[in-house]
């Protein structure tokens, strides 16, 4: 079954390069169709936290650096069947690498046309991951650091969790 | 691992919502929009094929019949899980009826817009199989014939294979 798993990622993969392509028909610069990706993928992940939360079962993470883990190991695992290493990059503790060795979602993209080259193709995965951590009361910044496709050694996502305003306050307080 | 590919799904389903609106905001006509899913559904469908004899390791069907089961009860099941039935619907044995009880396409889909009332929102399906089938020297009309979106009792849809231009000489001669 996990054989069944694997092929049906192909339809999905093929049908997001449809969409990414269809973008790149609309707009003419690359920073449209990535921010139209973030947005699209931003609604998906507002819908799709409710989902992960039933099926994962998971608990209540406590602190950032399980929220990492848990995107990590559990919804890149379930959704699309890798898993990212995870590492903390910042003293504070909020800032975060997902680190793809293999990004499923290119895997029938050679590389990027030439007039592309800023394109972020995945930019999807942060809008959902964006959308789906808002719907559990995190806010975040997530975007790709570096990309296989525009020839970086790793693909690499960032997420950098915001301090919550009630936070904020009472420090202040 | 069956409970994985059922997850995976999700994102994909998402997805395709994404792109089947963002194709409603480019073009006003329906048909324009069917036009366009079906045409990018051709184009995966051509790409799809390889991925799909490698990895499902089927021999060569020797009848419409046994191509149509082959769609449905192999290809459906691989790529969205869902196993259609078949019937053949025409005394020369060209046309077939897949009937789908449940579409995972449309999970996120409560009901088509009042102006949206002649989107054949799975259209990129009728490309796929269109266009893996030309792929095997298939040529084939594919369709949908109902569709439960629109209210339909069941979503069916239609695949007329079409007589290869060598049968036609064949019985000419």
């Amino acid at each position: 079954d996990s054989h069944l798993f694997w092929q049906s990622r192909e339809l999905f993969v093929l049908t997001y390069g449809a969409l990414v392509a269809q973008l790149c028909k609309d707009y003419e610069k690359d920073e449209d169709v990535n921010t139209c990706l973030d947005r699209m993928g931003y609604g998906i992940g507002v819908r799709l936290i409710d989902d992960f939360l039933a099926r994962s079962a998971v608990k209540k993470c406590r602190s950032y650096s399980e929220t990492a883990d848990m995107i990590a190991q559990v919804a890149f695992k379930m959704y699309l069947g890798v898993t990212p290493s995870v590492s903390c990059s910042s003293a504070a503790g909020n800032q975060f690498s997902l680190i793809l060795d293999k990004n499923p979602l290119v895997d029938f993209v050679e590389e990027l046309p030439a007039e592309r080259a800023s394109l972020c193709y995945c930019n999807l995965l942060c809008g959902v991951i964006r959308g789906a951590l808002e719907m559990v009361h995190l806010a975040a910044e997530v975007t790709f650091l570096q990309d296989k496709l525009r020839g970086d050694a790793v693909t690499e996502i960032g997420i950098t969790f915001l301090r919550k305003a009630e936070d904020r306050k009472h420090k202040r307080n």
